[in-house]
This record gives structure tokens, sequence and C-alpha cells, in this order.
């Protein structure tokens, strides 16, 4: 009897809603791009074309067949748009099913929207569950859209891609005769991030809360995303391709997978570091794994952690010995962790991803003696 | 390739793991429990025996269907047990299919592992991940515990079980030869807390982070969780099954859902809150719906629960001039939500959780002058 009642509802809603989408106005990123996708946070965007790829064909041979895979996953990227349209529905085909034990649907394969107010600080714009799935086809939909004074003519929207699907292809519908546009990435040196599934964004409840993504809005400067979970072993290769892009900053934050690699974890990074310098000036920051401070009670499974993270240390001392300076390093305990911290004792919750961010963002400022302060958006913060 | 070797790892694996499993002693909270099972957090446990539900049988034909489905929930159970073995596996069988899009499976269907210290305070121990599904059976396994010094004999722990799932059994591993005794649960009231999914246990990233575990742990005192999601109307029914349990407090937190009853919130508020004067004088909280804080640009959904907020408040009112005493209110913006809070608009996500318990505490320990201070376990909070 309920049932019969939620379907009837539903069929109500599908009434409804079909003439209103039949109102929209559809608008794809690879539509009049010229020869590059208005796609943000992501390198080589003209040569990789019309997907949201995140490494260029002619890598696919080079690197492992982890991280080819992985590459195909939109962490990172992001769309953004101006308009003035009440309602914003986003729609798009999601190349991969299934999911993970260890992260809400709604953050591995869901999207994120915020909107920028007058000075260009972003703010969330809740989905409130207007969800619909259809086979491999969501659709979310924000209705009610109010626009704060003086941005009634229209505002700036930034769109989070989900970090652990492959996105076929996205569309965003506004109202009939609602202006809209889309805007590139912003001209700006990008931070580039590398490291695990932890940059590759687990666990937190949803794309906008990724630490990348917290980083790129509070920095004001644009990150790209490297992100390979459980396949950030500092191949050569992976510095190949690092190497190429013209960085603000390199961040290498592999020992979540590479701890247990031993005097390889030296080797790798000295090599990785030299080959980064003998191209670029730009400050490189070394961080260590979090360690999760369930210690009281797994003390064993925590030293794993300790003991990579030493041979990190040992690596970025043997690089400022040998001469390599704008190297930086993020100990574990700036991260300032609690027991809170976690999903499971490998992946960061909401608080760690919060806890990534400041202890990222802080470096960050060392790094370039201040910084650009964006943001400005009501945010929780994390403390012991 | 690469997935050869995974199954041939897969498959040492499980030769390894077949024989630990072999040497482990299973203990059922069932076994020997005379006529009361060994669980914690319910209200009526010798009358609902062996099983994980909620509500009695005698109270199916009285409430909802809905209300009646989710009382199968585990939401707010938990096992107390001492042991000293190294390992520790729990091992359940899951009533339910399937999942939800705003919640990990961690939470909704998993378990959480918490050890008491010296002084009893709970301190988390994580999973990092070794958890084994098959078909509707789930084991988790807990390797190399290291006890703190002057616990080496043997710890209290508390296992969460999951919010959103029916548990049809479960059984505690632990090595052959170890000590080991199921407790029940603490001599003392309970608080009993009626609410809404987000009682109900969405959506932090696991179930030791719901807030009202963290209430538990933090206050020291039982809690018994009354969350039914979607299904929170404050109906006369539910008000007697309440009044049925010798309290410590009262938390009532329906308006998440009830929120668009118009009239009837404050008529159906203060038939309940008298009904339950009538047979205790425990203190009764009344708790506003938290308000999602993307106000700038979805101000009309907000005020979808600022105006439930408003007749709930007045029904508070209109109780205390009625004479009703020992009544206490939460608005919504003492919960100190930021822009990070939530993982959809609808429910808190691990900061959110946070901050509900933070809010629920200060007004517990107001409600008592004060309160044993337990936990003391390292842990976040959260500020604007």
């Amino acid at each position: 009897m309920m049932l019969r009642k939620k379907f009837q509802l539903l069929f109500l809603l599908l009434l409804i809603s079909a003439p209103l989408s039949a109102q929209m106005q559809w608008h794809s990123p690879f539509d009049d791009c010229g020869d590059e996708p208005f796609l943000c946070g992501r390198a080589w965007n003209k040569e990789l074309g019309l997907n949201f790829h995140r490494l260029p064909e002619r890598y696919k041979e080079k690197v492992t067949q982890n991280v080819w895979g992985l590459s195909q996953l939109s962490a990172g990227l992001s769309l953004r748009f101006t308009t003035d349209s009440k309602m914003i529905k986003v729609k798009y085909v999601l190349g991969q099913k299934g999911g993970y034990l260890n992260m809400a649907w709604l953050n591995h394969s869901g999207v994120d929207l915020y909107g920028a107010d007058a000075k260009g600080g972003l703010h969330w714009v809740g989905n409130h569950m207007e969800w619909h799935l259809s086979g491999d086809t969501v659709e979310f939909t924000y209705r009610d859209i109010s626009y704060p004074k003086g941005l009634e003519g229209g505002t700036e929207f930034r769109l989070y891609l989900p970090p652990y699907n492959e996105v076929k292809n996205i569309e965003v519908g506004v109202d009939n005769g609602a202006k809209f546009a889309y805007k590139r990435e912003k001209r700006a040196k990008p931070i580039v991030v590398y490291g695990s599934s932890i940059v590759n964004g687990a666990s937190p409840s949803r794309p906008g809360l990724m630490f990348t993504n917290i980083v790129a809005r509070e920095s004001g400067w644009p990150v790209v995303n490297f992100g390979f979970s459980g396949s950030a072993f500092m191949e050569p290769e992976v510095f190949d391709f690092l190497a190429e892009i013209d960085a603000r900053a390199f961040i290498l934050d592999p020992i979540p997978n590479s701890y247990n690699l031993g005097d390889e974890i030296v080797k790798r990074a000295c090599n990785g570091v030299k080959k980064l310098r003998k191209v670029s000036d730009a400050p490189i920051l070394m961080v260590e794994a979090e360690v999760p401070l369930d210690t009281m009670f797994r003390k064993k499974r925590c030293m794993d952690y300790v003991n990579g993270n030493k041979r990190f240390y040992e690596a970025y001392k043997k690089l400022r010995a040998q001469g390599i300076t704008g190297l930086y390093y993020l100990p574990a305990k700036e991260m300032n962790f609690t027991e809170e911290s976690m999903i499971e004792g490998t992946h960061p919750n909401d608080f760690g991803n919060r806890q990534y961010a400041d202890a990222y963002l802080k470096k960050i400022k060392e790094m370039f003696n201040g910084m650009q302060a964006r943001g400005g958006a009501s945010r929780a913060r994390v403390r012991k």
C-alpha cells in the first residue's frame, strides 16, 4: 500500500518534471569551445580534448595500467559558469558502475555546486537530495536558486565533478531565456598535487569537501589533481608527466601507498625531485602519510606509516644536503589528526580532509610568504 | 596480469586466514545470557529478547508501518565486552541489501569498535579496511591489538552496531584461550532520543561518529536511540512507548520530518510532552531542525525548516505557559552549523554530527547542572 502510494507520487513527479525539463536550455562544456573544452583543474586541457580524463593518450603505454585507468576519473575537475537562472540542472553519464564501501555515492560519483559572492568567495549550494538515477545517467536539480543582493544579474558557479568515476558526458541545464556562459579556468599557474586515494578524493562526504578542492577555493589558485588510488608509487614516468607542467608548486604526497617500498622510497623520491628541479624552480612540498590516531590499541599498524614517513624524511634531508633548494616538508604531526579524523584508518573523513587542507594551506602560505586570501565562506575547522 | 596477481594474492590470504579463523572462539550476545541478551542501548531489553530490534512486538499494530519497519534497524545498539585477545573478529548477517546514496556502507551497515583506557574513556580502534563480504555475511578483523600499560590483562570494548540495517545474528571472535566476557549496559537511567533519519544515524562516516553515540560516550550515560528515518511525525503512539521508559531525560528532535505539519506540530508536541510529564519528572529537551547553511543561494528551501522550527517554539512557549516544568529548548542557531556541516542539505556529515553532539551535550549539562565527564579521547571539534 505504502509502496503503491510511492509509485503514484513518483509518476506524478515525472509528469510534473517532464515539461519543466523541456523548458531548459542545456549546455555542454564541449559546445562552442573552440579547440579547448570548458574544463577547469586539468593540465594539457587542449591536448586532452573532449573528455574528462587527466592524462594524455601518449602516456598510456608509459605509466602503469593502474595509473592509466585511474587517470580516466574526473578527480579535481570542475566546470565554471555564470548564470542568472532560477533553476540549475546537471545531467551526466557515468562510465563506471559499482561503488566503494568506505565512501558515500554522493562523493565518489556525485557533483557538488558552489556559487560566488560579490568578492568571488565560493559558497555551498546544497542539492537537498534532488537527484535522479536512471541506469548510468544521473540528474541533479537545484531549484529556487536565490541570488544575493547585487548579484541578481547573474553569478559565477563552480561545479565539482565526481572524484571516483569517469564522466562520459555532462550538461548543465538552465531556464529557457536565462543567461548562461561557461568560463575558462583562472589564468594562474596551478598547484600540482601527486598522491594516493586520499588526494584522489577519499573519503569526505561530498566532492566540494575533498581537501584539494578546499585548497583551490581557499588559496584562490587552481589545483591539478593527480591522486591515483592505491597506485602512488613514484615511478619515473610519473615525474615525467609532472615535469611537463608549468606549476606554481609541486606537492608530493605518495607515502600512503609507497610506505612499504623501503630503500626505494629514498631513491624514487630523490630522483623524482631532481627531475622536477631540472625544469622548474617552483617550490616542492613533500608530505608525510597521515598517521591514524588509533595508536592506543593498534600501535603496530600505525608504525607501518611511521616507518614509511622516516624514509621520506631521509630523502628530504638527502636532497637538502645535495643542495636542492625550494624544498618544503610537511610532517604527519602537523595535520593535527584526532581519533575522529578517519573513516577506517586509511582514509580521512570530513574532519581529516579539513585537517589536510589546513596543513597544506599553512605550508603553501609559507612557500609563498603569504597568499591571496579567498573563500571566506562559513567553514568548519578542527582542533584537538 | 594485474588482476591475476590480485587473485593469487587473494587465494594466499584465504589460505592464511582460514586456519586463523579456525583458532578463534566465537561468542554471541545471546549465549549464556539468561533471559536477557547482552545488548546495550535499548529499552525493554528482556522483553525484546533474542534479536536486535528497538520496539516490542506489541507495538507492531500501533505504530505506523514505517516506524515499525525502522524499529528493526540496530541504530544506537552496541555490544560491550572485555577481552585480552590479540585479534578480535566480528561476524554478522545483514537483514537488508542495498544502501543509501548519501551514506557510506561503512556507516549504514558497518560496525565500529572502541576500547576503554584505565579511566573508562573510550578510544577508537580502526578496522584499517579489513572487512570481508560474502552474500549477506560481513566479517571485520582487528588484528595485532596492542594493550596499553596496565591493561595487558584485558580491557573493555564497545562495538557499535549498524544504524541503517537489520542485524540478524552477530558473533565476536577472539584467540583460542583468550579471556572473553560480555558485559551488560551500565546501570544508569538512559537519555532517550526521539527523532528523524539524523538521530537514526545519517550521515557521519562511521557508526561511532553518530551524534547519539558521541553523546553516550562523552556524557557517560546510556542513550536509547529512537531515530526513525523519514518517519518522525510525533504520533500519539510514539509518546505511548516513550512514556514507558524510566528515562534520565527525553530529547524530542522530530522537526526535520515534522516541519511541514503546520498546526499539527503545536498540537502533537504539546500532547506528547504532557503525556510524558504525566508519568515522569525527567527533563525534556525540545530540539529544532538544523537549518542548512546554504542560505545564500537556496533561501526558500531553508525557510521550510525555519517555519517548522517556529511552530515547535510555539509549542514550547505554550507548554511553559501551561505550567509544564523541566522543559528545555535547543534552537537551531546553537548547533553552530557552517557551510561544511552537511552532505546534501538534509543530513549532517561528520562536522554536523559533531556539532549536534556538542549542542546536545551542552544542554544535557545545563539540565543536570553539570555531568560526569567521560571520554577524554582525542577528538575533533568544530568552530566557525
